[in-house]
């Protein structure tokens, strides 16, 4: 589902949202979700070395904590990354002051920032906003979209994804950021996915990992990685039903949910044109059909070539042939849509003006099969376009 | 030196390009070296799986004969590679009757080909243009002028080095075209260097890969690597001077020419304003300052905030702290121009305007210190604009 449809609402939860003018548009850049007692979570984060404070503290926090949460506090506008000790103290205040206020441990506030980079964080700005944040927390709908908007940067919407449990007995529900899949300075991927099953925090994380690899690990519009990146996934258990019970609906469902919204994230891409459903195929195993992805994904040449629709497959094998994977050019062919345009590495007779008019439409499906082995892969990925440049040439000064 | 500055040609060599009407727009598409009969060469070839014709005839040629070569045949408007067998006895056509027409064995010509990939290889074309390629063949500059120009596809400049050895006893002098696709390990690349001192293939291939490592393989525009990059060296011989003779002054001579070509080649990269001199300082080896300093140069954020003059360090940050390198972002820092921006991964008091500025200029430096050892290398790379994607996205067509 994407914003419009039905949003379920987990029990136990309530949500918040304020100016606290960290963003010089005025927009609101605070937001809160507040988590019964009984909350445990999970998350995980950014691969990149150079991370933000509110990563370390998170990671830290869960880890110290068997995973318990009682709010999640995220703020837009400001990364709080590369701030140094002042940085990471910033973020220690906010959550000891959340904590104040709830009664609850700091190590119980998971924090989340996304915005530009190496600006000193505006601990004060926070902290005083803090308690009417939590003054007008509740648990509708406007509520929840109120916090879906607060934590956007260059996104142009939100992004929603909502699932039933049981006919209703629970449900699941993940909302996101993110329009670049990365970067330091604006569209640095924040999840959230909420749910009303009971559950432990290993449980969670199993679960989270599973899905986070079948959507947000697939996914990519730069190739670059952010210093801020979080998907975290927390369990109220305030419908009495367990985990355990409906084990095989929940993962189903929690796949959806981080698809879904692992697919939004993509569309609402920076300059984005066209969604690349790129699959790839007949290859050994997935760790190789993921290099060759993303050696097509991140090819500038590739991406260009579809902003342009231009059915230019001579640059997806030149990618392919440079990803590290040992294949063997004879045995790669490729699809554009419906129809075979290399074959063995060879041209085939192909209608251009057709895999052109493929190519044009705002979602298109590549296929590149590697003659060595059974395992594929789906990746989404986008056109890389003159609007792109222009958004990330300026955006700091 | 660039096209402007004084060409020195070596003896033993002669040029000749004309128009075979592979490329569209009529202009000279078809070019020649001559080489005298005690000619011997070396090359290099791209690292990409996906290799084209020409590539497979070259090494295999040079690998055949003790790198004798009596002519090498380029043409531009066709990459023949994607291009299978027909591509492949096309090119072993054009190599067997030019020298059936230099009363040569076929190995002894070495064929290039670059434009794009997947078409089918106009062979009749190439092979009933070379009795009149071969007529107009000579040694002045102008010739040579006329070779350099001949193998350019949407280069803008052709690009030319040259220097003397030995008070002009010998020479070497070096031709090259390149402006996309380009990255290390070679690039969308062709470039022939000639020399007239004497040598054999093994000596010349130990010096080639020598000074590739320090040029051709540190510069990236894209991030893209070709199918058909080749570098080929050729000494004739007839200056009298051998190798041994002049080992050390060659191979400095060797260097700028290799160096000068590569630095070319990034200032014509597509849609570049800005050259970037990157370097990455304080690795514990070559290896790792060359991933650091390709994660930043491929990273599309950092290149598009150069297109931007943006002093966007974080983003360089970002990109250095997912390179792979297990760096300590407390121990790194960076510079852009004279300025130190950021330090220990936390930003720096500086003057905006002023790096700014510095950023703004057709060339700029930047430095990356990873705090980790002594092994520093300069990095040549580019920004990314919009031109960039615009050349891009409708090149097939």
């Amino acid at each position: 589902m994407n914003g419009s449809d039905r949003i379920f609402l987990p029990k136990g939860f309530q949500f918040s949202a304020i100016t606290a003018g960290i963003k010089a548009s005025g927009k609101p850049d605070l937001a809160l979700i507040l988590a019964g007692a009984s909350t445990r979570g999970a998350a995980l984060f950014t691969r990149n070395l150079v991370v933000a404070a509110p990563v370390e503290v998170g990671r830290s926090s869960l880890a110290r904590n068997s995973g318990r949460v009682r709010a999640v506090v995220v703020n837009s506008g400001n990364a709080n990354c590369a701030t140094g000790p002042a940085g990471l103290r910033g973020c220690n205040n906010v959550c000891a002051e959340m904590g104040k206020l709830l009664k609850a441990k700091a190590s119980e506030i998971f924090p989340s920032s996304t915005g530009i980079i190496g600006v000193p964080f505006p601990t004060e700005k926070v902290t005083s906003h803090l308690q009417p944040l939590l003054a007008t927390a509740g648990a509708s709908v406007e509520h929840f979209r109120h916090f879906a908007d607060a934590i956007l940067t260059t996104d142009t919407r939100p992004k929603v994804a909502s699932a039933s449990l049981r006919s209703r007995a629970a449900c699941i529900t993940g909302v996101a950021k993110g329009s670049g899949m990365i970067h330091p300075q604006l569209a640095t991927m924040l999840v959230y996915v909420i749910t009303d099953v009971a559950a432990t925090a290993n449980e969670l994380k199993a679960l989270l990992r599973e899905a986070c690899n079948e959507s947000f690990n697939v996914i990519s519009v730069d190739g670059d990685t952010s210093t801020n990146d979080t998907v975290l996934l927390l369990a109220s258990g305030e419908s009495g039903v367990a985990l355990r019970a409906v084990r095989k609906e929940f993962r189903a469902a929690l796949s959806d949910v981080c698809r879904s919204l692992a697919k939004q994230i993509v569309s609402d891409g920076e300059g984005v044109q066209h969604v690349v459903h790129l699959h790839v195929e007949q290859a050994r195993n997935r760790t190789e059909a993921l290099q060759v992805a993303r050696s097509i994904a991140h090819s500038l040449l590739v991406k260009t070539a579809w902003a342009g629709a231009d059915p230019n497959w001579g640059r997806i094998l030149a990618a392919a042939g440079r990803s590290g994977v040992n294949l063997d050019p004879k045995k790669v062919s490729v699809d554009i849509g419906e129809q075979t345009v290399c074959k063995g590495s060879v041209a085939c007779q192909f209608d251009e003006r057709k895999a052109h008019d493929h190519l044009a439409q705002a979602e298109c499906t590549i296929r590149v099969r590697l003659g060595r082995g059974k395992i594929g892969l789906e990746f989404l990925t986008t056109d890389l376009t003159a609007d792109y440049v222009r958004i990330n040439a300026d955006y700091s000064t």
